[in-house]
């Protein structure tokens, strides 16, 4: 890092203009830029990167449960994309059409892939013939296209990157079970690795995935209320084996149809890390996906000993941690302002005192709390510092969170609540789309999911006034 | 690995039909396969770990050079790529493009990229100002378009997937040694990690990149005695920030435009790896980049203690190798064929004769010499193994390209050399465009690189008898 970054300018407060807030940090942490298409971004270096950690730590889980990569292609041919009727009416409004290529028109348009479920189902149906041949257990990272209307730096691109989980199986409980198993994987990496609470559940028929049986959802809290749907796990049941004739001898030598899924990550996740834990000094990144964990300031740079001594530490945490030193001609005020910014868990300051005591100051980006760190337990301290600072990001995302989560037992609950702002609104529901139409439409909510648990606070439809048959978090999303 | 794959049928000997044994190697070890458009290919497991590898170690070669990752768009306006002349003439012919959205027209056509020079350049014009924002490191790992007539699995698709770097500098002198240094990083990474021998040179103002001002090339030989161009580095000079107006305040406050290069390596080099090692059994891969290093195959499955011994050794090994453990109930034939097939580079055979003796079978892939193994001396020699295995491989390839490698000093040699197998062809040429297109037409082949060294075989052009300029590689390119 050299003395070639602007000044770190003020971003707006939240509590200001939380729209505002938001892009300004994208722009300010140098996460993503503009190009000249409208809604197709730049993942600058900093907001790569936190990418690439989260792909590591994903790509980790899915090998180890038996999960391959493979790269289908970009390109869908508007014949096979029509297949499956319900997949083609849920996307053929946002699908971006290659109709030339050099100077000559196409026999037929191509599709930029919005979601790869067909190519999958095209390639399964020239692999799986027989049992043996299942399951097979697909995954890839690549860019997808979909046509948005208004878009928003990571949260609704025309481009964006994801990872997209395509398996096949023998049997309805083993694809259900797979379903259920990546759920929990987005689940769980949410809370572990980014620190973020979820609310997993099912999505109603209205809002599940075009062609999907069922789809599973983990959905977050944003400090501004609304929620984001955070990532989404699919049960095809046989629908589209059947559409696109995938056909394997079972075990008893019958011709059978098999089982799909399909589930999903997308960059998004990096609009929720920010509106989950930034604030009004910038971004706030969990250790586990932050580029830079330890950034290392020297401070009067220029008395004997200090650049050394820096460079000493340095090259020791660079070992464990991702660390950075950063010796550029700007005043330690404008570090401390820049790598706040940036996210950086740790920041370690350096100066002449601190090395006559044989220590140096961290400070914690979250809250920062300071404290004296002796050279000698520097690594111990880190670690233990990474642990509480996770813990303490989790716990204040939790209880905005459990503040923003309300009960609607009436339809008047609900226009209270939504004069405020919106958060999780736990209601019963008698599971008519009717009733969430008028959510929507009255009140711009819709059902983020269904519990997954048999809780109930009320026997009726908050709506209808019928008899409820479900539990259903509903809120504003994004 | 279960036994749900298909028997391993013999594959065509390369020297019956060598096109035949590239793409049967291709499809029974299953690297790749076709989808409903033509040209755009699926990346199976099997093929896609190998460039998963690839992208590895060139992804940790490149950061420890500081290059930075970033995800530049898919798309390209039209009016962008036409602001280099020499460019949009070289790639317009082959790009497909986008027309619709949805049931709309766009206003202006997209293209899906091709290359991403003009993508950066309007990016680095948003982002360097004055030299302190110089030099910029930048590469990307994505998915490219070229709307080619003929295709062939890995080697040219209409789809493919590589690296490009991307960096922009203050001085000449600074992007032509990145352009070398990058240059190097391939040339060690084919010699190395590939054992692959490559010829590093210039390409000719005929073969260099639309655009740049000098193309680097690393050019390899393939079993048939083509060539074939394994990556590029490019100088652009400073004709693409002058054509995107990139203009910077230097060092002297004066404004004044960057210097640029870019470089990149694609899936093509699977091909490669295909046709310098593979032989009739099938696929070799060099251990750096194979997908499983070690296979072990249990012999006599069913007798006692054989299934423990091999799972203990594979739960060992696991540790620091990429292992796998074939228990599937095909024969063990099978499997020696089977894993032949997909190039992997040990095979241990585990049976019951071995652990009464506490060792067991360890066979090379490339020359199937066995040796009897020690349980306890496993690591030392699998690593000796490894170290033996790439020599061998990489002697033999380099054995068969100087047996390749010819020297035309007339249009005579030329001719009688290319009435049997091609090979490199080393001659004088004068450095008319003329001479290389009289190759290219008499007998279809092209300058592949100029020699980066003032070595000489004559004073004068092979072709026209004039006085000759360089020492170039010729050959019949892939």
């Amino acid at each position: 890092m050299s003395n070639q970054e602007k000044m770190v300018k003020e971003i707006t407060a939240m509590e200001e203009d939380f729209a505002k807030w938001y892009t300004d940090i994208v722009k300010k942490a140098q996460l993503m830029d503009y190009s000249s298409v409208r809604g197709c971004m730049v993942l600058e270096p900093h907001g790569f990167a936190i990418w690439e950690n989260i792909q590591k730590i994903l790509d980790k889980k899915f090998k180890d449960l038996g999960h391959q990569n493979v790269a289908l292609p970009l390109l869908i041919p508007e014949s096979l994309l029509q297949k499956e009727r319900e997949h083609i009416e849920g996307f053929a409004p946002e699908v971006a059409w290659v109709t030339h290529a050099g100077n000559e028109k196409l026999q037929e348009r191509l599709c930029i892939r919005p979601t790869s479920e067909v190519l999958f189902c095209e390639y399964f149906s020239r692999k799986v013939h027989s049992w043996r041949d299942l399951p097979k257990l697909y995954n890839q990272w690549c860019n997808i296209v979909r046509w948005e209307k208004t878009t928003r730096p990571f949260l609704r691109t025309v481009e964006f990157h994801w990872q997209e989980g395509h398996t096949i199986h023998e049997t309805k409980e083993e694809a259900k079970n797979e379903t259920m198993t990546m759920l929990g994987i987005y689940a769980d990496f949410c809370k572990n690795e980014l620190c973020m609470p979820i609310i997993s559940g099912r999505k109603t028929d209205k809002e599940k995935f075009a062609g999907a049986e069922e789809t599973y959802t983990i959905e977050a809290m944003m400090h501004d209320g609304k929620t984001l749907q955070s990532a989404t796990s699919h049960y095809f049941g046989d629908g589209f084996s059947k559409a696109f004739d995938i056909t394997y001898q079972d075990r008893n030598n019958k011709p059978s149809h098999p089982y799909e899924t399909s589930f999903g990550m997308s960059t998004r996740i990096i609009g929720g890390i920010i509106m989950t834990h930034g604030d009004n000094n910038g971004l706030v990144l969990p250790p586990d996906v932050a580029p830079i964990q330890i950034i290392i300031i020297p401070i009067s740079m220029n008395k004997a000993g200090v650049l050394e001594k820096a460079k000493e530490i340095y090259e020791v945490l660079k070992e464990k941690y991702k660390v950075a030193l950063d010796t550029s001609d700007q005043t330690p005020g404008w570090k401390f302002a820049e790598y706040e910014m940036k996210g950086v868990p740790i920041r370690l300051e350096i100066g002449p005192n601190d090395i006559k005591k044989s220590e140096c100051v961290l400070v914690r980006r979250d809250n920062r709390e300071k404290s004296f760190v002796p050279f000698a337990n520097l690594n111990d301290e880190i670690d233990q510092t990474f642990i509480k600072l996770k813990k303490a990001l989790y716990e204040k995302a939790l209880s905005q969170r459990n503040n923003l989560m309300r009960e609607a037992k009436t339809k008047d609950d609900f226009n209270k609540i939504c004069s405020e702002k919106h958060g999780f609104i736990k209601s019963m529901w008698c599971g008519e789309k009717k009733c969430e139409e008028i959510l929507k439409e009255e009140l711009a909510v819709s059902s983020r999911c269904i519990s997954l648990t048999d809780d109930k606070i009320s026997d009726k439809c908050a709506v209808c006034g019928k008899e409820a048959k479900h539990l259903v978090y509903w809120g504003k999303a994004y």
